[in-house]
């Protein structure tokens, strides 16, 4: 590199450091279904299993989906620091493991978040320079529907949840960008299209 | 509508506007080449044509490239505050005309502008929600290359090109985006991405 390209090189962006992509969602929105097909399709994109005391779903796999553990183990991770963020949320706990997060991003890569909008709050204040998706239905009417389709929860529960839907609306002053849920193919295609002109940004020139 | 979504809509996005689009570079690094790919490959985008003193170049249309108009004329749209912005910029003058821009974004539709590191800080404090893109060349070694491989400009006028080019970069802090412009196609996708991403923005919503 000759001299003048050597002033020139402090303008170029370098991306030595991946991004946190943080996407939340109201229940229903289809969050799950959308941060899989991201991960299938977009290259350097790793995903951050959290921590959980919640009870193991059908389907669901220790290690993949969550690390189920105890509220005993649970407590002694926040103690020891091993959290960059956790809260609760009805009544069970959630974690997002710092040493994974951390060193996935410090390789270059970026590490893909699925989780609500408490855990989305406290993420941008460790990272500010994250990129945060709020990820809607494209009504509440749909959403109702959603749910009523897939046939998990009482009456009574999706009203809960309709209702949660509305104060986790809320929250969406803390995020940075707000895609609805329609199609999946296009909302994949708006999230690439996000997840690769936030490696632009100036300000993330240097980092 | 019913009345829980007339409250969910409230955080819909909603593009009524479109937004201005800004491209900024140093000469000789392919600029004008990726707005006109830009604009045939990206639908709903349409290009402002700024107003200039300075002489038509050879296969250069009025009202393509340039309103070309005399620096009578042009003093006089200054005077009629015709221009969102204008700028001297090598002893000739350049301006952006309000009317074609604001009535573009008013009809929903995105404009691109193709203008100098002046226009585009002039540009922002006007229009501070439009995106700024900043494109540069891979080095200075491959931009004073490609001014020698295009054959327009002696050595000297080459010498002072790559000295502005310089220069320029200190404008970088106004602009939004930084793309290295090396393979047309990629640059495309880039630039491609970052319009549609910006779409989704959260301070857009309801604007």
């Amino acid at each position: 590199m000759n001299k003048i390209d050597k002033y020139f090189h402090k303008y170029l962006p370098q991306h030595k450091k991946g991004k946190v992509v943080v996407i939340s969602a109201p229940s229903g929105t289809g969050k799950t279904t959308v941060c899989k097909y991201l991960l299938k399709h977009i290259p350097n994109l790793k995903y951050s299993v959290s921590y959980t005391t919640r009870e193991k779903r059908v389907g669901e796999i220790n290690g993949r989906d969550y690390f189920f553990v105890s509220e005993e183990t649970f407590k002694k991770m926040v103690q020891q620091n091993k959290f960059i963020e956790w809260a609760k949320v009805h009544n069970h706990y959630y974690g997002t493991p710092k040493k994974f997060v951390e060193e996935t991003i410090n390789h270059g890569q970026d590490i893909l978040l699925d989780i609500d909008v408490q855990g989305g709050k406290n993420m941008k204040k460790v990272y500010p320079d994250g990129v945060y998706i709020f990820l809607l239905p494209p009504s509440l009417q749909v959403l109702k529907q959603r749910l009523l389709n897939r046939g998990k929860d009482t009456l009574k529960d999706i009203k809960v949840r309709l209702k949660n839907a509305i104060k986790e609306l809320e929250y969406i002053k803390y995020y940075d960008y707000v895609v609805i849920n329609d199609k999946l193919k296009e909302t994949l295609e708006i999230i690439k299209s996000i997840i690769i002109s936030e490696k632009y940004r100036i300000f993330r020139r240097g980092k």
